[in-house]
């Protein structure tokens, strides 16, 4: 089977074809072709036995996703995205990127299956930014896409597209709604949630980490490791039982800041947690003041989506994953 | 005050554009000039005394809505769309006009306002074809939008647009979602539910009608002239009491076929009745079935909308405005 992934140099991206390239089959089916695609090079990891290939390209540029559709892959992953804080402070380039590279994406795939000889899956990252408040306490799968960020509209609209492309049989697409993914590994980048992250990896490396909000604050998490499974799982079902709501919330794990910071206690002591600054940013706070706290994610658990459950759990999987288990 | 129309020579077009003559102002502030657009060349009614314009273009064209804008209206109406049944047939013109029209015009508006000195009211018609089934009894304000038709897809996008460009300060907008306007005057147009209309304005004038579903279709309606009432309170009400949640489905009355039917009875007889010959369309009947039912429209009760509460009512306003009380 081919593969393209578009956004394979993100964290996620990589995370994902690094576990395609360990299960060397995604569902019963071997890998034959995977393809990687960012806006830089992404790197393939050695030991794929297939035919790989890597190469940096502007999915909005002229005639760019139709080359890579021309190639028929029967798996679409498409993650590529500019991140919430730069959509914001970027109009055109969020607008460029977050829709129009997208419904590029999805319309060369509507070309070239016009014959009826090509129909891939899409797997989409959509976000839960696409919600924006007020909420309820828990907000239950059919609640209404009001975004509060340019980035939240960008995805919302994505998986509008995604539902009309699917139900007219351009090709079969699932948009997964991402939690806010804890721990990130690496460096801090663009988005604006990146503080949850931020004051858990730092002060496990010995680092000093800034913490923008208070500690009251409720947000929806899940690890990398399990947006990887939220992908492959995605890549694989039988999305009949979807119907035409192709977009679906995935399972995370609501907890406050104080919530996180006492998980971290648990796993790495008192010393990690006073590395913790408070320097309050009127800017993060509002943004976070608008994104959803806690969901009711009902089709997720019914279609067999899982995460983790404490954050305990979320803290070890970044010590096992990116710390060869040590603190 | 400048005024622009698009999608003037339609029905709801022509009805405001009408209204908006008689009155000779919006709000409390007189017309200056009145700018009517479609892509027929709309008609300017008689009696206007300010400077009035008329003019046929296509608003997905290059450099056409810029012009338009560059006028700068203090009021846009945007109701320019193809209809559901052409958009569902005709998937290119649906996303030409109803997505990259609508974008051109909000892009339109937020290059002619970079400077700060352009900041228009924009009043956006979408549609309760943004919400599909399945559905509760009755939907919430809160509910989701997950459209089942391509025209359905366009009107979310556009809302999700419009509330963007709004929270981002390039226009200050509304986006109202119509309920199915009935009794449509005029012939038959497009769209698939032009037989919620057509079963009653036909009868009326001793003509027959084709009714292609069952009677047990339940289905949300407000007549032309409450259409009309409410774009022109959209255009006029504070809009700092929609939050960024800038899109608001409209009052309307909840109706089966049956109970329509039977307001035609009490109307106009018999007689009438039996002019409503049933020819089942199962291409109708399919869309219908994914189309909303009832609605609980709260916000839009709460922020001044109002809309007819029975069937006779909507259809002696038919007879009113449109048959000069004659039967």
């Amino acid at each position: 089977m081919r593969i393209l992934i578009l956004g394979a140099a993100g964290m996620v991206g990589r995370k994902l074809t690094a576990q395609l390239v360990t299960d060397g089959h995604l569902g019963n089916k071997p890998i034959d072709t995977l393809t990687l695609v960012d806006v830089v090079e992404p790197e393939l990891p050695e030991g794929f036995s297939g035919k790989g290939a890597a190469m940096a390209l502007d999915i909005a540029g002229p005639g760019m996703v139709e080359t890579l559709i021309a190639q028929r892959p029967d798996v679409v992953f498409h993650l590529a995205a500019i991140v919430s804080g730069e959509a914001e402070t970027d109009f055109d380039k969020g607008y460029r990127i977050n829709l129009d590279g997208t419904r590029a994406l999805f319309d060369a795939i509507r070309l070239e299956g016009r014959d009826g000889s090509y129909y891939p899956r899409v797997v989409f990252t959509s976000s839960i930014a696409v919600f924006g408040a007020p909420f309820p306490e828990v907000i239950p799968d059919d609640f209404l896409t009001a975004p509060l960020t340019s980035y939240g509209t960008q995805k919302a609209i994505g998986e509008l597209l995604l539902a009309d492309y699917s139900r007219r049989g351009f090709f079969d697409g699932i948009g997964i709604r991402l939690p806010t993914i804890c721990i990130r590994p690496g460096r801090p980048n663009k988005a604006a949630s990146g503080f949850f992250s931020n004051i858990l990896r730092e002060p496990l490396v010995g680092q000093e980490a800034i913490l923008p909000v208070s500690e009251d604050v409720t947000h929806w998490h899940a690890s990398p490791r399990a947006a990887v499974g939220f992908l492959i799982h995605a890549a694989t079902m039988d999305l009949a039982a979807l119907g035409w709501r192709r977009n679906v919330t995935m399972p995370g794990l609501a907890a406050t800041v104080g919530e996180q910071i006492e998980a971290l206690r648990r796993v790495a002591g008192d010393k990690a947690v006073k590395l913790i600054r408070r320097e309050p940013d009127p800017l993060i706070r509002k943004m976070v003041a608008g994104w959803p706290t806690a969901f009711d994610a009902r089709r997720a658990a019914a279609l067999g989506f899982t995460a983790e459950t404490t954050f305990d759990e979320i803290i070890r999987i970044h010590v096992e994953d990116e710390l060869d288990g040590r603190i």
